[in-house]
């Protein structure tokens, strides 16, 4: 038997994925969660049926989440990661010796043990010693902290349902309270080329602007995200994502990238003039 | 009646557009040429049911297929432009008041005649007076000529069927002699995702090594292509893509751009690990 898994991107494109077998099907308090093996993408998992990440290219997304930020930050010891329950961010954070702890802040349960049991090479970031789980609201998590964390990563589903918190004024305003004088906030930051992401794009871009003094996006290749051509938020109190890139120290650290390198590190902040445009409309 | 466009991007991934209207199809002596209106790319052009163009994206294809070359070498003068039916590179090159003439060789007349009549904005191109149309073999055309362009663009379909003679090393070798002696050559350099046209991209790279002292390669966003990841190739006798840029000089020129910027030219060629990789193998 073949079957198809269809995403639909607009009303109007979609893309397909011929799947093997599914693996997984659960409905969480929060959302519907699926696995299934594809022979293109490796294992995917899918979170209200919109595809949160494939085996074959999630390496992009979460190199492009973690290791910017990592590169400009001479020395990050707390860090936060806010809704990341497949364990790829951690995975990545976890190539450096000198973080101290990593609090993951994630509201569904059931998804982090959907993660460990079918994409143990995402989840394989849980075994790090020096990670704490916290199942609950991100934005509650974050609210009652002040001057704690050196880095936020905010990885984020779309925002409705669950991740619609993580998009907002309040929310961006709390990671700013909780970061520490040269704190970074990292969030995943949807797209620019179709309409839908657009609009959350540039209303998260507005509300970070509103809450950080220093604001930039930045851009990556992901083929299985809608148009392949996705968006990330730098946001910081004093450090800035090229001016202050020391490529040569993070060049040292010998740690391990498939997509991420400090030259491309510099040209994902180069936009297309017409994604340019919408952030700068975006007051 | 609503019906979708499906395009294979391998065996196991497909997009679908919604068509709103089939506008055109013919089969010429050559390929099938079909033209739709679709609700979220617009106007689409496919060949043998792949899709070379569509309205809402062609603007970052052909931006980026024209203008790094041309913000690089500071005087071009004579420009060829090899299987571009469609007239979208001959619409960027006319913004360039200094080029004196632009050889066009796009062996289907039918699909030029299709675009003019069903693609206007990319066929503008065509009323530049300083073109000239060859409905000829691109290889053939090249073959007996020596030190003639000062820019060459290969605009080429994928490396099967009428496309194929733009990817061997005998066209590459004729490019080079064709060219003066700071001339550029760039070429549509396929994808690293997907295998089908991963292995087209190191081929193609491997033969422009062959025949070229420099050679880049670099990328784009683009949409409607399998996996929006898309390669360019800047070969050149003299020029370096970046060294050689003159970011001044080019934006003094007050050329109209969405996608191209002279920032975004240095990042497009600071290119993944995965596909260096890919590129540094090719041999």
């Amino acid at each position: 038997m073949a079957f198809w898994f269809s995403e639909s991107h607009t009303d109007h494109v979609r893309m397909d994925i011929l799947v093997d077998e599914q693996l997984y099907s659960k409905t969480s308090n929060y959302q519907k969660i699926c696995v299934f093996q594809s022979r293109e993408f490796g294992r995917v998992l899918t979170l209200d049926d919109v595809i949160v990440l494939t085996e074959k290219d999630e390496f992009i997304y979460h190199e492009m989440l973690v290791h910017p930020a990592m590169a400009v930050h001479p020395n990050v010891k707390r860090v936060l990661v806010v809704g990341a329950g497949d364990g790829g961010a951690l995975r990545e954070l976890s190539q450096y010796p000198q973080i101290e702890s990593i609090d993951l802040v994630e509201i569904d349960s059931m998804l982090i043990d959907a993660c460990k049991e079918y994409l143990p090479t995402t989840a394989v970031g849980y075994l790090d010693p020096r990670v704490t789980v916290h199942i609950q609201d991100g934005l509650k998590f974050i609210r009652k902290l002040q001057d704690v964390y050196d880095l936020i990563i905010v990885d984020s589903t779309d925002p409705f349902g669950p991740g619609e918190v993580l998009f907002t004024k309040e929310f961006y305003g709390n990671c700013y309270k909780a970061l520490r004088e040269y704190g970074i906030m990292i969030n995943q930051h949807e797209s620019a080329f179709y309409s839908y992401e657009a609009s959350a794009m540039k209303r998260a871009h507005k509300r970070i602007k509103e809450s950080f003094p220093i604001h930039g996006v930045y851009q990556a290749h992901i083929p299985s995200y809608p148009s392949g051509h996705w968006l990330f938020g730098f946001a910081s109190i004093n450090y800035k994502p090229l001016e202050d890139l020391d490529a040569e120290r993070w060049n040292s650290l010998g740690i391990t990238t498939r997509y991420y390198n400090t030259d491309l590190h510099i040209g994902s902040f180069y936009l297309p003039n017409y994604v340019k445009d919408m952030l700068n409309s975006s007051r």
